[in-house]
Order: C-alpha cells, then sequence, then structure tokens
C-alpha cells in the first residue's frame, strides 16, 4: 500500500524537487499539491496522509495549525522555528496524539550522519578538528554545519572528561591555527568549484579517522525528506531534526 | 584509585609498547611482567587486577585458564581462536562469574569506528563502495578488514531491503570494478610509502559520505587496548571484539 | 583592446555557456553567433577574431574550411577528428600561415594539469596506480582519460628505465587488484552523487604524492576555451590537444 | 659500471639510513664512511666520487672545502647555508670547474613536486588555498614548507595578472578563514597520529585540482638524495634545491 503525499510550495524549486521525488518512489503517492493562492482543503480533500512543507515562516505556522488539526502528517523544511514556536506546535499535537510532525534544520543524509559519527567518535581520539569547504560566495565563516559539529565534539569530550587536543604550537602566523570552538579548532575553505563539504579528523596514537560529507546539489535534501514521509506515521508529537528517525 | 595491570610477553615488541603504555597512564600501574621463562603466579603475587595477553596461540589458552581461575581479567589480543577455544574459555568463566575476558582481533580504535560506522550508514545510500590501500609487501587482496567491512555493509543493506549499487558498466576491463564482496565493490591499491588505510565510500543523489581510517604505525593498538583494561571490570563473561566496550 | 569571438553552435547547452563566458570576460567581446540555419558569413561581416566551435562531426570540417580561408582562428571542442581530418586541416592551414586552429578533447585545465603532472612525477616513485570514481550512469569502466593517464605514466617510466610497481599480492579475490593498463593499476568507483573524479597516487620510501581532479559540473571547459582564445593568435598552425597552451 | 659513494656522518641516525640505501642500490657502491673522529683522506684514499653530508652547521663548510679541493662531487642535506656560505662554496667551485655541489633543504622528492606542481598550476585557477597537517609536537603554524608553497603560489599569480581568490565572507570567527600569506590562505591542522602532510587545493568553475603530500617517516629523504648522487656528476658548479635535478 502506498502513502498517500500532499506538498506544500509546490511551485517552488525545492517543491519541484521533492514532487519529483514522491513522483519517482513506487510507495508513494503524490495526491495533492498546494501553492501559495491554494486553499489547504486540498489535502483533506484528497485524503491525504503526510505533507511536506518548505515554504517561509510567514506561512508555515498556519499550514502546521490546519495539518495538525485534521490529523495530516507534516515533514518540515521550512525555517524559522524558535522555542515558542515549537511550543505552540507541541501545544496543537497535545490535541491530536496519533499525528507526527518532523521539523529539520538540515535534510541531506550524509550531513547529519556525519555529525552524529563525529559526536561519538569524539571521546576515543585525543585530538579532533574541523575542515569546512565551500564555495567563495558564503558570507559566514565557519559554516553553521561545522559550527555545530565542533560544538557536539567539544560537548561529547567534555561529559568523557577527556582534555583539549594536544597542540604545541608556539609561533604562529595570525589565524593558521583556524577559528576557536569550545575549543575545536575550526578552518574554513573558500574555493571557486566547490559546493559544501566538510572534513572531521580524529587523531590518537599512530591512526587518524576521517569522516567526510560532501554535498554537490541542492537536491541533497531529497532521500531525508523521503525518509521522514515513510517514517512519521510510526512517530506521534514533534521530532526536531532527523537524527531520531535514523534509528542509530 | 589505579588498576593494578600486568603484561604477559612483555619482551615481545608489542608487549614493550603496552608496558610502556600502560606505564604512561595516570590511572594504570604496572604490577607484574611475565615472559616466556617466567611463572604465571608472578600475577597472582603481584595482586594483579587485569592481565594484557599479545603472546601466541600455543600458550594463550594455558595463560587465560590461570588467570580466569584466579579472578583476573584478561585483555587479549593473541590470535587463533575458533569456536573450540570460545567455548572452552566460556566454560572457564561459568566457574568465575565476577571475571571478564576480551578478546579482540582488532584493538585500533579507528579500524572498529570505520566499520562500526559504515555498517550504521549502508542503509541510508544507494551506492557503497570500499577502497583499501596498504604497502606493496600484503599477501592478501583484498585485507581482511576490507573484506568484513564490505560484509557488514552488504548484510546491513540487506535487511534494511536495499537493493544492489547502480552500476550502469557495460564495457569494463579486466579488474577495473574491483571485486564483489556481497555485491560491494572493493578495490584494494598496494603502494610503496603507505602502511594500512580504507575509505567506504556512500552515496546517494547529490550527496556522498566517505569515512577513512589511517593506521601509520603498529602502536595503534594501545588507547584500544587501555581502553579494554579500564573497562573489562564491567563486564564480567567472554567479551569477543572491541566494539562492545565503545558504547556507540 | 578586446579580442573580437564568434561562436558556432550558439544555441546549444554547451554553446550557450560558451557565451556567457564570453561576455563575463572583460578581454573579449563576443561579435557574432551563429547555429545551423545562419550564414558563416556573420563572422567575416563582424570582423571576428576567433571562433569557438562545439558543434558536430558532420559540419565542423566545413566550418572549419571556412574559417581558415578567411583568416580567422578557431578553438575546437567538436569530436570525431581522425588523423584524415587532421591531415586535412593541416592543408589547409598551409594556404593561411598567420591563422592558428586549436582542437582539444578535454578543455578542462584541472584534467589536463592531472595528466601532465601525473606524467612528469611518474618516473621519481617506485609505485604508480590510478582511482578514478564516477556517477553510476557511465557505460565504461575506466574511464577514458584514466586508461589515457595510466597509459602516460607507464610511457614516462619505461622511458625512465623505471620497473614495475612493487605488487607482493600472492592470494587475490579476483578484481580487487583493479584493471592493469601496461602495468599500472587502475580502479573505478561508481557511486550516486558523484560527478567525474581522478585521482593518482604515487609512492615511494615514506612518502606519497596524490593528485585529484574534481569536476563537478559540465560548465569546467569554460576556463580552458577562454585560454584557447586568447592565445590562439600567437600559435599559428594546428595544435591538438589545450597542453601545449599551458605553457608548462 | 658503479658511482662510488661516500657518507659523512655515518654513523648519525640519518648517515646510517643513507648507507644502507647506498648499500641496497645496484648502481652504487659505499667505499667510505667517517664520522666525527675519522680523517677526511678516508674519501681520497678510497677513490670516492660522491660525497653525501648530512652533518652540522658547525663543520660542514670544513668537509666541503676539502671535497671540492679534491675534486669530490658533494650532496648536501646539513642546515645553516646562508648567503654567504653559498658565496664561500661557490669561490671553492671556481677553482675545480668539473665539481658539483648540490645543496638542499628537503630531499622529499614528493615534497619538491608538490611545491613545483603547485608554482605551474596556480595562474589556471581563480582561487588557491593550503592545507598542511602535522603532528601536534611542532612548534610553528604553518609549517616552513606551506609558507613557501602558499608564497610561490603568489608569485607566480602576481606575475600572470591573477587577482585575489574571491571570498565573499563578511562574518568570520577569528582565524576561521586562516592566515594570509601573501593573499593565499593557508590553514594548520595539529592532530595526533598524524606525521607530515600537505595539501594544495585550486579551484575555478566547475572543477577543483587538488596536490596532496603525505610524509610518514623520516626516511624520505632516502630518494632524493640518492637521485642527487646519481645526477651530480652531470652537474658542475652550485646547485641550491633539489628542483633542478628532476628535469622537469
Amino acid at each position: 500500500m502506498t502513502i498517500r503525499v500532499g506538498v506544500l510550495g509546490a511551485q517552488g524549486k525545492v517543491g519541484q524537487a521533492i514532487c519529483a521525488a514522491v513522483r519517482a518512489a513506487d510507495d508513494l503517492e503524490l495526491v495533492a499539491t498546494v501553492d501559495k493562492d491554494d486553499a489547504l482543503t486540498a489535502f483533506t480533500d484528497a485524503n491525504t496522509e503526510v505533507v511536506v512543507d518548505f515554504t517561509h515562516p510567514d506561512v508555515v505556522m498556519g499550514n502546521l495549525k490546519f495539518l495538525v488539526q485534521h490529523g495530516i502528517h507534516a515533514v518540515v523544511g521550512t525555517t524559522g522555528f524558535d522555542d515558542g514556536r515549537l511550543a505552540e506546535v507541541r501545544g496543537w499535537l497535545a490535541e491530536s496524539r496519533e499525528t507526527g510532525v518532523l521539523i529539520a534544520p538540515n535534510f541531506a543524509i550524509g550531513a547529519v550522519l556525519c555529525m552524529r559519527f563525529a559526536e561519538q567518535a569524539a571521546r576515543f581520539f585525543e585530538s579532533a578538528e574541523v575542515v569546512e569547504l565551500h564555495h567563495p560566495n558564503k558570507a559566514d565563516a565557519p559554516s553553521g554545519t561545522a559550527y555545530r559539529t565542533a560544538g557536539l565534539i567539544a560537548e561529547a569530550r567534555a561529559k568523557a572528561g577527556v582534555g583539549r587536543s594536544p597542540d604545541a604550537t608556539s609561533t604562529e602566523l595570525d589565524g593558521a591555527r583556524g577559528a576557536d570552538v569550545d575549543g575545536v579548532r575550526v578552518h574554513s575553505v573558500r574555493l571557486a568549484g566547490l559546493v559544501a563539504h566538510q572534513e572531521v579528523l580524529f587523531g590518537t596514537q599512530g591512526e587518524t579517522l576521517t569522516i567526510r560529507h560532501d554535498s554537490i546539489d541542492r537536491n541533497s535534501f531529497a532521500p531525508g525528506v523521503l525518509l521522514g514521509v515513510r517514517s512519521i506515521a510510526a512517530r506521534p508529537g514533534l521530532t526536531v531534526g532527523l537524527d531520531p528517525f535514523l534509528d542509530l
């Protein structure tokens, strides 16, 4: 039996890619698409089970309220969720106990796994550093993902009582050793011809472990979204971040 | 309080490295070392809590029997354990219920994590391949570790119902696509200047995840052995493989 | 002073990308574009100095004859040039001694440099292998570029009297050691999420050198084409391959 | 016919490795070894053609004067040569026109090729950055080799009129973008388990080129020293740096 899927923001670039991915999947059926001028009732009319929302912070709360109230599960990539918004969503879900909502800042499975493995490996190695590499039009350095990864590493090490990575540097040209994020050094490369890449390096006596994620295409969110669509019915309530869906 | 540690095969190359590592650790105390002509009673005399055994298949069973009967935990890197030998060890342990024995074929934490992460990631990607790179004096291709890694990947994919990696190759120069291990392609590079390296590659639409382990030193077993020494008292009975000690 | 540039096959995907690249360059001026139904005289009318031809084997010879006879330089990415065709082009050029024609199978500068550096480094290392990695829709393994690279390495080593790479493999799972191209092992990885990548590995006692080329975009020919456009006037006669234009 | 080779500082760690390498080479014969208490006349007595000197700045000038005056070629890895010393050596060589002296700061062929290829590739790419990775006991960041490599890249780009690498970074955590060496960003990773590694990254539209050198062993100077020994007779006068011997 297939899952009946709807897409919000279906005309947008991301929305179109998701529609295509749903259509290409044997176990999913695209039963309703809605864009800004369409009524949300298209979803209830079509008996939709799961709706994917990649829209805009201005409209996503209205969308979610409607979906939850009608018992339709939601997989959400729209940004702008702060604690207040998350609490509001939890409130709606309390009234619709079998409905599930997944809100994730990053649906690229490789990025999520990279962070997760980095967190798991962190306490077993003397040294840990992060190198992230992006196209030269990126405004922030380090990337949000690298910053978060370094923070997770630092936290895991602190919890396990692992000290700082050894570093005998006594003469440094300003900036050579990178940025310090909670004691973990992060280096940002900006290079024409790249898209979005991250390498987490761990080392101890005689061996190193490297976990690298390369993203070369904006469509790398699609497999993660489909994973959410397939699993959300089994996870009622609010889930933030794709990790729990990976069942690691 | 420190753990009282003994080392068997203490004069060997590996044994010496382990003695050095134990001496360098603040929470461990090296209280007895035994080599081929020494009596095992040195361990009981010294009130040893954990003994590390990197000796030889010919003597390891005698060593283990003595240790278990005296309630001394053992961390074993000696090879040659088949099902019969493991059953014998379990038998001894049944009579000494608080004693723990860890027998592991590979103590390099990075190698163990690389395999484990590969197994966890396997079902999320369309494609999976393994490239292992070693010094040119190696006799077997692929390496045992690569063979095992590919097998674990294949098993995880089969269990999750993931099909074979896509591959449109229709014209192949013999061997170009590597060896086929349960449907996972494995490539063996042999190059002067290398020691032991492995790269596991996963890919799906627009993104790839790479997990790489580099070992450049025979001492890369030391951190894994110390982890075993520190954790074995909390794990009575027989444990095969370092994985369970990583608490992932 | 700017160079007056024309483009043949201007409506095609590649042609459009070249037009965009020419327009974006300060030192080049796009003065004429011609597609299949347009007259070649558009180039003479516009006083064109250099024409870029990414068209089809069926029409490229007619294009080139016209251009050479009118003293217009040509930069050609169209395929299908055998020895007979090259001789014919040389014949036309003999009558128009100041005109230059560049015909190249690969305009990606990184790919050309990767091959060139591989050739230069080949004789200094005991071991050499090639790993190429492509999307899983590729029909041939190894790639044409990897095959050519391995051949160049083998030739350079033979010329310098360097023997085969050492290899003690005595137990091999079929295909593990890759394909043998003139004594150089070549491994072909096929992975979803990749485009076109190549890694050349050299090793000797205690050190390795790796040269890697990553191409993630079909537009990677543009910088090489512009290099040809800028340099062709200084290189009358026929040049095959981009290498000589790199002045290494 | 074999070349008759002598080694100075033969008892030192490096000297021993060189003696072993000479003995292992079919075309070389180790005819004399000299340590601090031995007379240099051992070389003339043994009819030595080439002497390798890895000694100490305090004694190397005396050694070289003796060798040049007796028409014995020298391959020198000893440090501490400033302009004054080089001028002095040139003075001696003016009196012994057929004698050759090679003085090189780095005999690892891979490191020399990495720098050379980086210099050659520099002007063809919009972007260039350097990442160097070393063991955590290193005192300086970036490494001397990385600093020199970045300088060579900057010089090659300036000469070709290539502007700065594009970089839209507007929000930077201090140090994230690395050190600025003449406009080329250099990042220094310090990690347990590493020895000495360097990666030069170049990028332009849709493609990147990476040149990586890994050194995992102090003996990586041996092949470069042997290359010098074999070639020095054909290069009378003073040569500084191994590059010219590579005939690229």
